[in-house]
């Protein structure tokens, strides 16, 4: 299997990643959010790039049928229903709705990797469910994309890419192949792997969110394996993979 | 000191680098080859974003008084006078000419970083030379700009820029604040540091260059330290720092 990392969402190459399986990768909070909901009972959520095709989807499916979800500034946008916190994502306000997602990074990020064979969502909250779902569809060519942040370099997009690197080259000591890239993400992670909460309160991302209130995200978006539950992008809907 | 660290080009957002000093790092090989030619006796050379630039300003400045010089895939464009090896650029040749510079990644990263306060051309080759020259101008923020490879990751600049990173660290030991980005070059760079010239033969571009023949062009642009030579630019042209 080859395997490569992504720094940011704008060194794709769309016709690169046709026969390719991709994870697309926000640690704060895109990522961790989307699996939280899918594991609380959304029926499924669709990911838009920006403010204006969240509203424009939602008009063309009606109002009452949805919920728009999403943030600018790590705050939620006025007038949705929900921001980008997973604790917002409760069984009682989610169960059976279909989700609209506008986050600066991360759902545009899964917009620009649909043209991909195979688009996963992943994080730390998720990373041994998403690669034991990687191993098992046999890939032939594996990305990590890390979402970044504001089309800059993120150190934990990067640090869970790495995780998710160092994790498969346990599982496939020999038939991995890697990029120069995802051996340096594999380097940074090696630097963090001590402690995850560290490194997210150390972040630029990190330290924004913690200006804003948001310490406890940090500690839920750190906790790896703890929900097993993949998003998968079904023509343009992200839904649970079956186990 | 704020010392940042871009992976690729496309991070750059101009109103960010009007008040900061860039270095613009392409190891493989136009900052090699840009830092030899200046050592060798060019006049200046003027980075252009493409070969119809390099023609039109040919045509403008008049032929007899310009070098041609440039790659597309490691070779000499057609019709060009010299490609982008630094064994090209021998003081015969270039002695007191102006070049004009079109390579795939390195010149387009020079000429988008125009908008910064100051841009000097770094490498392994002049690396302490450009850390000197960095120091002297006292900047309040410094970026380390990774020229990158067609718009995907570089190992070697990623390498060379955590370098600079670990060398201004033990000169700054107080004053320097690193962002997330730098501090994950000095990362990758210390896996890298004790073999320079193993890290660019196992690199893509470096296996790449080596397929084409140029073995003897990495052992040269592995070489730290080897020219005390800083390339600035100056409305548009490079010429040599004074010392």
């Amino acid at each position: 299997m080859k395997l490569d990392l992504l720094f940011l969402p704008s060194e794709i190459r769309n016709s690169d990643l046709q026969e390719k399986l991709v994870i697309v990768i926000d640690v704060l909070r895109a990522s961790s959010t989307i699996v939280t909901a899918l594991s609380n009972g959304a029926k499924d959520i669709i990911p838009v790039e920006s403010q204006e095709d969240a509203t424009r989807l939602m008009q063309e499916i009606g109002r009452k049928y949805v919920l728009l979800c999403g943030e600018r500034g790590g705050q939620k946008i006025e007038g949705f229903d929900l921001g980008n916190s997973p604790f917002e994502y409760t069984n009682e306000v989610i169960q059976e709705k279909t989700l609209i997602f506008c986050s600066t990074n991360g759902s545009r990020a899964i917009v620009k990797a649909s043209a991909a064979a195979k688009v996963m969502v992943g994080c730390f909250i998720n990373l041994g469910t998403v690669l034991e779902n990687v191993l098992e569809s046999k890939p032939k060519e594996v990305v990590l994309l890390c979402s970044g942040k504001e089309d800059r370099f993120s150190l934990e997009d990067t640090v869970c890419a790495g995780m998710m690197v160092s994790r498969l080259k346990e599982r496939l000591t020999e038939s991995l192949e890697l990029s120069d890239s995802a051996q340096a993400g594999l380097q940074v992670y090696g630097q963090h792997q001590k402690s995850l909460l560290k490194m997210l309160n150390s972040s630029l991302h990190g330290k924004y969110l913690l200006s804003l209130g948001f310490q406890e995200d940090l500690v839920y978006c750190s906790q790896v394996d703890s929900i097993p539950v993949v998003p998968v992008l079904e023509t343009g809907h992200l839904v649970k993979a079956p186990l």
